[in-house]
């Protein structure tokens, strides 16, 4: 299986499509944009969702649920909101089917028309603040940490699996505060919950800063990120928490009365991660071969392939199996024993390569003589025969060393493919040639912003936070500057 | 707060929106029939996930997540599916807004039509069947064994928080099986899950049987259900698993090679439970006070008062709660402690006991000079003070007495409100004056049923799987009759 593959030198984005239908992660579905995430994608995302969760109840959130439907009007209430996100978006107009008069199936029936159309979220601002109304009066009643794990439907023209789908599954978190400062101290907390989880459970490196204001969500006064590097040289925004400032408090008229009795607009903030990390994790890591998933957050972390000629053979190699699996299972390492007679060792072999298995551990009939076991690790593609004694230990340390292999080789990737330039032809070449990211100064106006990826596609991926201060002069007008800041074709 | 809740003796419908209101579980949100799951209802819905999720997993199921749309055209190929479902749908019938020509908010663009509407789904069947269609050729790639947590919209006339909204929360399983044999097998085996988690964990006892004919699922030929008694009278059915037997095999044509490598139709089951079964466990327990919660579904099982007159002694307090939350956590028991100064310790007994925590401790100066606490049960509402050694023990215990108590009493409840009848007047007569559960000879025939309905809304809630053979005639026609079913009032 793993022969099929398109190479990533080939065609990158076939092999990224290649790879997410063969490793049985998500399909397209017959509904257009939509995808299907099967059993072995959506086991990688409820990984992922557990680790977040988690992060998000340790810094104070609880969860909640709010509404599929946002009547339309509620669009418009905010002036930039409604340009970012009511246009393309799925429109409930009905409530009801009939049968077709010609006796053929079912149709629309027009007696059943909405005084108002609904729109299938796209994200909830809208609707959360105009509940929020009614549960903030006064400070006491403030901060309100809410979190929520939905589905969102954005119409897209062009979709990808996991990367850009018409209906996607994310978190949303939308939190009030007496606050400016508290805001964006919030604001700044989650994008800091995110580079964490994108480096030590995705094993993703990832640069934080602040979109410029033209790339800003529909709504903030600030929208921070986190940008991650792919194999092909693009960057992907995974992960957003903007300061709204309050625009939407004004927007739903969200008012409180402060601890000194004045009555003062609500301070918000709002953030989210989605099924696109699933996008990123595969993207970043990968290889001709397959997937490669960092331990942290594989579906199971260690395959026992059985290598045997007879049923004699198999049944003493799942005796000793069978002693290894609770050793595994203590150390809370997650196994898949596949004893299955009906495929062959190299058919497995190739399977849980292609599927990024982290750790496979291959058990003959010398195996068992001689109290070994061959380890095979996914990220390096290498073999070694070890003793069986201790193989719980051995593998837990493995496992650690393969999390932190995978993400200095990331790491190293974005080293060798972060460029600094200084000119605009410089700019262009090193753009077209290697790409990566691009570290270079900005006179910090739109006009520049649109001019430039007007010529090159590239965007202003962030001003990095821990972008030094630094004379100079833009790459596009020339005009001085003070910081460097990423472009980069994306995702 | 508590004085605020309408009696069950009073009106007990009102008494339930009162409860659900005032302990912060849900409200109506803007969107008719729509309702927002606030932070403490969420709560109790993410337990009952956690446990579901684990136990659907330990009988050898996996996730996915299937698209919310669902083409129209889909919902008419399964004949009796389209009549149960297709109706009382959201219909999307356009794809984009644009601004108004009257610069006033935004308008659905009519350019923007699908040439073919899309259902926001009422339950999946259609969508996974057309999927399954490509994953399954042989009987190898059998049993298919998923599961999806989704939210569900289903039009609804008249809402209740939890009970019924228009859009809720559930899981679908749907599984795939190569003979009908295993697929009934799989049929028994998740109504068997269902009653375990309602009785193991939201301590509420239920029946388990096979629907009627007439009370089936849409295009099922067997439906077992799990129906709960309430606290005034009525059923509520709290979880069904459908033989699908291949009626959906056959609408979209999803055939495999069996082992002896002949072609077939596939076998199917679905399964669900949604968040209902909050409503249930609210309408179960609970009191005139507010909510009693089971201790393994509460979101905080002990919550922690200080009693105190003055900063020193609270500070005094609070180094021993310090001492007692580390022991109790050690022990898997979740502990809020409530030390904020703007509320008395009054109003934090009536909070928390409207809030169903199942155990209060109190601790104030005198407690600390015996090395004392007060013990407040909620089931009970009786109050004792033990010693503060081995304080984590003895809630350890108290949890557990709790939760079997819990379960006792409404299993008591059950049988004093479950009723033998033999003639029609007494059926009338216990319906109208008792209510419960009536268990009473039925003809087997839908007329009859139909008939019974009409005249006293009671239903057939399921014909019990434990239901002995006992000759006899039908309370309302007076044919012959081998088994008593349950009818009662439902929800």
């Amino acid at each position: 299986m793993a022969k099929e593959l398109t190479l990533r030198s080939e065609n990158y984005s076939q092999w990224y499509n290649d790879l997410v239908m063969k490793a049985d992660l998500a399909e397209n579905s017959v509904v257009r944009g939509c995808m299907v995430i099967k059993p072995y994608g959506y086991a990688i995302w409820e990984k992922m969702q557990a680790e977040l969760d988690r992060m998000f109840k340790e810094t104070g959130h609880v969860n909640a649920y709010f509404p599929l439907f946002i009547p339309k009007s509620f669009f418009s209430k905010e002036a930039d909101h409604v340009e970012g996100f009511a246009k393309e978006c799925a429109v409930v107009t009905h409530y009801r089917l009939k049968n077709s008069p010609d006796g053929k199936g079912v149709i629309v029936d027009p007696d059943a028309k909405l005084e108002e159309e609904l729109i299938v979220r796209p994200t909830s601002e809208t609707i959360i603040w105009n509940t929020y109304k009614n549960w903030i009066h006064s400070y006491r009643d403030l901060p309100i940490l809410c979190n929520q794990w939905a589905n969102v439907v954005r119409w897209e023209m062009r979709t990808r699996l996991f990367l850009r789908t018409s209906e996607f599954l994310w978190q949303e978190g939308h939190t009030a505060h007496a606050t400016s400062q508290e805001a964006m101290e919030e604001t700044e907390r989650m994008i800091n919950v995110y580079a964490e989880f994108a480096e030590k459970f995705m094993a993703v490196p990832v640069i934080k800063g602040a979109k410029s204001p033209n790339e800003r969500f529909a709504g903030a006064l600030e929208t921070f990120t986190i940008e991650a590097l792919m194999q092909d040289g693009k960057a992907l925004q995974s992960g957003t928490s903007h300061f709204l400032g309050q625009n939407f408090a004004k927007a739903f008229d969200v008012r409180f009365t402060n601890n000194e009795g004045v009555e003062d607009f609500v301070w918000a903030t709002s953030w989210g991660v989605s099924t696109r990390l699933v996008g990123a994790l595969i993207m970043a890591h990968s290889d001709d071969n397959g997937l490669v998933l960092p331990p942290k957050l594989a579906p199971y972390q260690v395959v026992i392939v059985p290598i045997y000629k007879n049923m004699e053979q198999l049944a003493k190699i799942s005796e000793k199996v069978n002693e290894i699996i609770p050793a595994l299972k203590a150390r809370g390492i997650s196994v898949k024993y596949d004893s299955q007679d009906t495929k062959k060792p190299g058919w497995k072999f190739a399977e849980y390569e292609l599927k990024g298995v982290p750790v496979r551990l291959a058990i003959g009939p010398r195996d068992l003589e001689n109290g070994t076991v061959e380890v095979a690790r996914r990220d390096t593609l290498t073999k070694e025969v070890v003793s069986l004694e201790n193989i719980d230990l051995f593998v837990a340390d493995l496992l650690e060393d393969i999390q932190s292999n995978i993400y200095t080789k990331a790491a190293e990737f974005r080293a060798l493919n972060t460029t600094k330039v200084d000119s605009w032809d410089e700019f262009k070449k090193v753009l077209n040639s290697k790409g990566g990211f691009i570290l270079a100064h900005w006179d910090g106006t739109t006009e520049t912003e649109v001019k430039i990826k007007d010529e090159t596609k590239a965007t202003i991926r962030c001003i990095p936070f821990d972008s030094e201060e630094e004379e100079g002069t833009c790459v596009y007008s020339g005009k001085p500057s003070k910081k460097r800041v990423i472009f980069a074709l994306a995702y």
